[in-house]
């Protein structure tokens, strides 16, 4: 039967400094090297060894998954690299530390950004030091200038449609190295969760997410790795 | 203008203990993963930034990828790995220092499975150690039980023609990381080297070499990136 590993990469440096990373592209921490490598092996001692990789444009998911892999002995699977997987663009507020945005918004308008399902941050300026209009990444790409966690759920679930469902379907072990919100979108689509209550749920960074998958392609739980 | 850059992979731990390795799973020494990031470094200087890579199914070869990409920000790039591009199969002496080949074979023989163009070594056993037939990663792959460095090409060349060479014509800038032997191949029928001359070429590990494609796909000389 088909399993999915969703796995959100390790701590980055901006995690650590509390700043709205979005598509800025920021490398992990060596806390978050020790989550990426801890994650391949759990992934080696639970014997769930992935067969198939997806992942984002952003370094910090790419290398947490070349380090998990790494440590379960797969660093030959195939792996897809796709900015529909990439984090949620967080426009004007890219670059700024929790504390600047509340002294320049004020704490109800930030709660809103942060919390609310389809409120959109302010678009980020053409010529801001993070606009990656010339990064050549994107080139060929629609790079949002903003994006709510709908909007994101919007372009993560067509690709995941298209891209992953039927790999997973061939009965492959699918591992997906993300973001926190391109995963949430995931989780909510596959563990049926509202609107309102999708924005509450963290996923914590490194530790592995499962899916089983019956021959339906109906997913069971999720659970964590570490709890199986 | 398309570019091919080559890099065999830094040295690895039996590169180190000068036994021969071939399809055999070995990884990175210290030194091998210094030389994998110089070369990334190298590719960042001087602005040969490459788009797309091709690797092997071998670690020593994907890990050396993954550090020179990172060096010169480019793990986003899409990456294809591939059999095709594994290292030589050594058969029945992968595993053998070269003196214990010596020892078994005699100077004489080891000097001709070493140098000759189309003299394959003994097959390797069914059951031995260095077996490589339940390892998942060759499923439905036919595992040669040994090779020539003419049959190697044999299985080079034509991936090369099917899935690279028409990646590069379209314009892209190439990066192979990959092993002595596969590298040899491409180097043979691209600088249009004799059988006789190209069992005596070496290439060296971690040293980045470039080959400049004119519009007719015209391969112009091979050169080091460094003395560029």
């Amino acid at each position: 039967m088909p399993s999915l590993i969703l796995v959100r990469h390790g701590q980055s440096q901006w995690n650590l400094e509390n700043r709205f990373t979005g598509w800025w592209d920021v490398d992990l921490t060596d806390q978050g090297v020790a989550e990426a490598k801890a994650a391949g092996v759990l992934l080696a001692e639970t014997g769930m060894l992935p067969t198939v990789a997806f992942t984002s444009l952003q370094t910090r998911a790419i290398k947490t998954l070349h380090l998990a892999l790494e440590e379960c002995h797969r660093l030959w699977i195939p792996e897809t690299k796709d900015w529909h997987l990439n984090e949620r663009h967080y426009g004007g507020l890219t670059g700024l530390d929790k504390q600047e945005t509340r002294d320049r918004h004020g704490d109800e308008q930030v709660h809103i950004w942060r919390r609310s399902f389809d409120v959109p941050p302010p678009p980020m300026d053409r010529g801001s030091e993070y606009d990656l209009s010339s990064d050549p990444r994107y080139a060929g790409i629609a790079i949002p200038d903003t994006e709510s966690l709908k909007l994101t759920i919007e372009r993560v679930l067509p690709y995941w449609e298209r891209a992953i469902r039927p790999v997973l379907a061939s009965g492959e072990t699918v591992i997906i190295s993300a973001h926190g919100n391109s995963l949430r979108a995931l989780v909510k689509h596959l563990s049926n969760i509202s609107d309102d209550d999708i924005t509450g749920l963290e996923i914590p960074t490194g530790q592995p997410i499962v899916y089983d998958f019956d021959d339906t392609m109906t997913p069971g739980e999720r659970h964590y790795l570490k709890d199986r």
